[in-house]
């Protein structure tokens, strides 16, 4: 069950794990099956865990004062979810986070992986480079909200994250682009014609 | 004149610093003067440094095909400038970085950064926390530009950075925030009416 998760620390790190390292993720790992729509966080929660997905997918979203999801991150497979800010500086979350399908996921609490990435070299390694690279992905999507057209950022999303476009309806992509249903619409009609 | 880097360490960090470590860090840093307008970064270089800004102030920015800026980072004293990604990745950059003001700056490379950190435990806690509340801001800001209204995102400006509005012109602080010029002059006036 725990395959995935190792597999992914291994990717990302140069350093191999030992048959102890293997065991101590293991037992600190919580096994969570989440039904379609339940929350794994709510506005207003300290985001007491992150959760690596086996199978299923989530998404992270504010709420505005209207009640209009806003998505600000997706998470399939091999992904993490959770808000670590919350969860790092154990403030209440401004969003929440759902299971927008069936979803398996491994949880692991703050304590837990402060210690396993102490013990752990190659956990330590992975985690430096996971935060990189979400850091990166971040500032990437700043900057396509502020200077792309909607057009070029349905492209950008189509070539990073194809799988995305499969797994969420349409609906949600625009949210996450942060465009309207409609300007989505008429872009991916425009991409089909060419 | 390192003083201000090493306060801001040591603000960052529980452990403090040891003089060898002050004498380490203080040997690896490149004092810097940028006059206005002279370019630190430049579109599909690589970022060999980063900069601790100790006077003045950079703006980081994309342009794009009609040769509009987009505003994804500003800095300040006591700040950072530099692209994180390329620097860290060692690939061509996409974003311009400027000196707005004439600025003084500590410039660090990544080896020395890597040396530093690996070497100095205050140091390793203080990046550590910087990173993370890097990330943070990052995906509040993503959150901010799909969700909030131009006035909600000009009121947020105002609340957590309101430095900026000193020391930046209209134009840049629209670009930052994703808005025409127009736009947020019809907000600063109506905020002032308030």
């Amino acid at each position: 069950m725990h395959e995935p998760l190792l597999k992914y620390i291994q990717n990302y790190s140069a350093t191999p794990l030992t048959e102890g390292d293997m065991r101590m993720i293991e037992e600190a790992c919580i096994f969570k099956r989440f039904r379609k729509r339940q929350y794994f966080l709510q506005e207003g929660e300290v985001c007491k865990y992150l959760a690596f997905i086996l199978k299923g997918a989530m998404r992270q979203y504010s709420v505005d004062e209207k009640g209009t999801e806003h998505i600000v991150y997706l998470s399939i497979e091999n992904w993490w979810a959770g808000d670590r800010e919350s969860h790092t500086m154990l403030t209440p979350s401004r969003y929440f986070i759902d299971a927008w399908e069936e979803t398996d996921a491994l949880l692991i609490t703050r304590a837990d992986s402060i210690k396993l990435i102490d013990s752990i070299p190659a956990l330590k390694e992975a985690s430096k480079k996971m935060d990189e690279k979400n850091a990166f992905a971040l500032l990437n999507r700043v900057n396509a909200n502020i200077s792309l057209s909607a057009e070029q950022r349905y492209a950008e999303l189509e070539k990073k994250y194809p799988e995305f476009l499969q797994r969420f309806p349409q609906h949600i992509i625009a949210s996450y682009l942060g465009i309207t249903k409609e300007t989505l619409s008429r872009v991916r009609n425009r991409a089909v014609k060419k």
